[in-house]
């Protein structure tokens, strides 16, 4: 037996004894997918440092407000891949996509019609959803979480100088599954560069943006939570998004308009809106 | 096509444009490897998301002496892979080890003859060693970096009450290409188990024991770095040692032995004495 067989299969058996058997599997998987990369690449101490000091970079980076693990995870496609394995859905419910480093637990609570832009530069943008069972029953009371980027690309979270969230809201749907309020035209934008991943997408040519979208997370009783995310049908980087979370069912249109608004607000300007029905499991 | 399969190619054609070859090679190795896994194995966003808080937790508990990352990778037999694949030497060389999590840049210098234990507790062991190339000659003036666990089982930077660094010394070989210090039989110790790793041992029924030993790094001008460790014949774990560092070639004789000492030193009871001729390239 090669010697490097013979250390994979020691490994392996060190975990025999695991009581829990999807735990083994996992972890004897685990073993086996990286000798065999770490053989197959013929990857070296040096490299294997430098992958050491990635992990331990991101780590350190990492704190309540900035997730540089699930960042790497979502640029590498593997949070891509396992929403694709989870929520393989039927065709009757709203497609998912990835939560994204920028969720926070608990945002503020809004009423209906709120701005949650707060006044933030931009163009208006009206959003008008419902959530509906998959046989189109509406669900009422339904917890809608939003939340998005501000005209510049930036999350709340990303802004030491704000005071408290913005463009991030928990709504109720209302007896129709129905929620309306406005916020600005999300842009795309840059994930954050700063960071051992940001090197890793400079030093292999990959540009770091994001297609525009709106998150939203979905719970309804008795159903299964919905993740996903709504793309501006028209936006850049719709075919490149670095993050591999653009799905053609999740492009909607953010209509332009002119003139009178829905609920009377006064606009000297364009504005869009959207409307958009998910149908969750 | 598989919409998994898609997926896959769509990130791995994310990297086409990396200048560097061995890069690309790497990471689109990487991303093929951790979509096959995740695939393979049905992984859950409640799984990931565990994997996520398993690497943010060893990130924080990773600073200047404490490695999580490092450990993780010991305790996985990647390490050990790495090892054996960087320094497939000769059968003339000394076979290399794992660093380890414990080792400390810039050891401080001490004298041959002198007792880095300072006085702590436990038998008293007579190191003699030599550095010679393959061909036997001795190199002289190579730096030898040697560290070790005290008789509980701590490294001098797991015990914040020390004043500075014990059981950790850097000497220079003699003209001979020898060195002899005093130091402590080295004890089995647990890896440290208060962090993620730590769980992960506990979860899966593994000991946490490393088998007793000694660390080495050497370096001698025009000759490649050799890091090893000399294991204890007859000490405890040999066949289980928790990170997979015991090569048959590095069990030493840590032979014992009463009355005097070869320097002199008067010492009550019994000791132990350990010859060893490293061979480095
Ligand atoms: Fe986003
Ligand atoms: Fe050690």
């Amino acid at each position: 037996m090669e010697p490097t067989t013979w250390l994979t299969e020691q490994v392996v058996a060190s975990f025999d004894g695991t009581p829990d058997p999807r735990t083994r599997e996992l972890l004897t998987g685990l073993v086996r997918t990286l000798h065999d990369y770490v053989t197959k690449h013929d990857v070296t101490e040096g490299e294997w440092a430098r992958a050491i000091d990635f992990l331990t970079r991101a780590g350190h980076l990492t704190d309540d407000k900035r997730q540089e693990f699930v960042l790497l995870s979502d640029v590498l496609g593997v949070s891509s891949m396992v929403d694709l394995l989870t929520n393989s859905r039927s065709p009757d419910t709203t497609p998912s996509a990835v939560l994204g480093p920028f969720y926070v637990e608990g945002p503020p609570p809004r009423a209906h019609g709120d701005d949650i832009a707060d006044g933030l530069p931009g163009t208006p943008l009206w959003v008008d959803v419902r959530v509906t069972d998959t046989g189109g029953k509406p669900l009422a009371g339904a917890v809608v979480d939003v939340w998005q980027s501000n005209e510049d690309g930036f999350y709340d979270v990303q802004l030491p100088e704000l005071d408290g969230p913005v463009l991030r809201a928990r709504f109720h749907t209302d007896g129709d599954g129905r929620l309306r309020f406005w916020s600005i035209l999300p842009h795309e934008y840059p994930v954050p560069g700063d960071g051992p991943v940001g090197e890793l997408l400079a030093a292999t040519g990959r540009h770091p943006f994001r297609a525009p979208h709106l998150h939203f997370l979905i719970q309804a009783d008795g159903h299964p939570r919905l993740i996903t995310q709504l793309f501006v049908r028209g936006g850049k980087y719709l075919d490149s998004d670095t993050v591999f979370g653009v799905k053609e069912e999740l492009i909607a249109e953010f209509a332009e308009r002119t003139g009178p608004t829905p609920d009377g607000r006064a606009l000297d300007g364009d504005w869009r809106a959207l409307e958009f029905t998910f149908r969750i499991g």
